[in-house]
């Protein structure tokens, strides 16, 4: 008892503000979770490696998403499990397709990761299709679900993304504020869900970083006010109008095909007519452009890259005037 | 050569910024380090993480002092090594035994965890005893020294304690502001060494944080200026008196044997006449004093308790008076 006491304030110190995790806890009020069920942490990428070291074992499937973020298959390789992929087919946009991930789930499945909107194609998955992705899952498994909400607040459809967790109980959520509040240099992300789990995922938590910044946890309470919400709703406003600028340059300067994102500030360009997508990537480097190849977010991403929309509209016209030269200059 | 520029830019963004790695660097001048030999971290705690994590192969030895901070071993495990131990003698008021030393050290050992001064005994390893520390080292296996630093500014000797860096240069070091600059919950350490470790290391720190919150890494160059110099001095001086007061009162008022602390602010004090050391630090806890039993640093602290003096004299001296009545009470 005495014992467990010095443990509760020892988890109250390590896991966060109590009023950071209430919040938190609140904004996903359909899995009815304690406080206690969320940990504060020194950004997503802190909650992304509790996830994956706490839920995989040495020989464990993780089903990943091709393309996806390049730390879910090394963080995976690291726990000493198995990257498995679902493809999202560059053919249809990178649109989910629940026929091959029916065929990529199996018993051996541990961890599904789930990234709504992804990084790096921007498409977001329909409610119809995270239930479909949810019932896929439960069917063929008992793994866990990994959701990676980093982008959720970055929406262009009119109306904010479901979470998969309103299908799947055995889901574990990261995000945080880098992208919804801009606050990126603040580290300040979470994660949450089964308190089994989260109990783990806190141990390891202590020994990798023992708490985040508790300026970072301050000021992450802003976050819950209107003026907050209001700022979130500028910001989509800003990015919209950033996403429209740059996909009628892409589309219209350098005629090339590219994906209408509908959140996260990516949208990938079919560059294969220009050679791999690292090649083209270096000579946008060349150009004064970065980007990333398509490659290093897997194999099904090849031939694209990665532009990025968190420029202003100058910037994103003075980029793509580069892009054009340089890809020209590959033609001949 | 591209991606390498690339790289560049990453490295820049997920050590830390480089005005801070270069006075970092140039506090350990003996190594003659590059900046690029420096990762700022999230707390001293991240960088003995990644130090760990980064430097043991599964199976090797970590040898690691005992009594010493419990994530030594802990760490260890997670990385799938193995801890040995070198005796800090309580007889001896853990003091460093060198001869003990020599017989745990072997060609199996990969590393060797050295703290001066010491969590949770308070001592210091004096330059002789390193400089014989580091000559076993080398004599005797090819180990990599972590030498964890981070009381180092909280002596009160008269003289700023050595770092065993100064006498093998196969040593990582870590440390931080925690302590020194009383900024704890900033979460800002560090890590410096040997080229190829700090890149493993690195590499690392990217999926486990990505990088330091930039609040604390600007807020943290603070800490080499004049007035930093000073605040430093003001709380050594300020230590050293809660240290005498603290001693006094347990020798005097309760007629316990404790330790001399060197440096940090901890006491280790002998409450073996009174049970087992988790026994007694939950009567502390009844009485409304937090203590940390010995065993929890390792076999070699059985029947002490940590004291810290991190408060103000008149609430030490409440402390030791209740103290003193639960032992009272315990002898009935």
């Amino acid at each position: 008892m005495r014992v467990i006491r010095e443990e509760q304030n020892g988890y109250t110190l390590q896991a966060g503000l109590p009023a950071l995790r209430e919040r938190v806890a609140q904004d996903y009020r359909h899995l009815n979770l304690s406080p206690d069920q969320v940990i504060i942490t020194a950004g997503s990428q802190e909650a992304m490696y509790l996830a994956l070291m706490t839920l995989v074992e040495a020989g464990d499937e993780v089903l990943i998403p091709n393309p996806g973020f390049v730390a879910y298959p090394t963080i995976t390789c690291m726990a000493g499990g198995r990257p498995t992929f679902y493809q999202l087919p560059a053919s249809r946009d990178f649109s989910f397709d629940l026929h091959d991930f029916k065929l990529q789930i199996s018993s051996k499945t541990k961890v599904v990761v789930c990234t709504s909107p992804s990084n790096p194609t921007g498409r977001t998955l329909t409610s119809e299709e995270l239930r479909s992705m949810a019932h896929a899952v439960g069917e063929r498994s008992d793994a866990f679900i990994i959701s990676d909400e980093i982008y959720r607040e970055l929406y262009y459809t009119g109306e904010r993304p479901c979470s998969i967790s309103e299908f799947y109980p055995r889901t574990v959520l990261i995000s945080g504020l880098s992208k919804s509040m801009s606050m990126t240099g603040w580290r300040l992300g979470w994660i949450l869900g089964d308190e089994a789990v989260i109990r783990a995922a806190h141990l390891l938590h202590g020994y990798v970083t023992t708490c985040a910044s508790t300026i970072s946890q301050k000021a992450a309470l802003a976050a819950w006010s209107n003026e907050a919400t209001e700022a979130r709703r500028e910001t989509r406003d800003i990015f919209r109008r950033r996403r429209d600028h740059l996909l009628a340059l892409i589309r219209g300067k350098c005629g090339l095909r590219c994906v209408t994102p509908d959140g996260a500030f990516y949208t990938m360009v079919d560059v294969s007519d220009y050679g791999s997508s690292v090649e083209v990537a270096e000579a946008m480097l060349d150009a004064g452009v970065v980007t990333v190849p398509g490659s290093a977010f897997g194999s099904e991403s090849e031939g694209f890259l990665r532009v990025s929309f968190c420029a202003d509209l100058p910037v994103l016209a003075e980029g793509v005037k580069r892009m054009d030269s340089a890809l020209k200059a590959r033609k001949k």
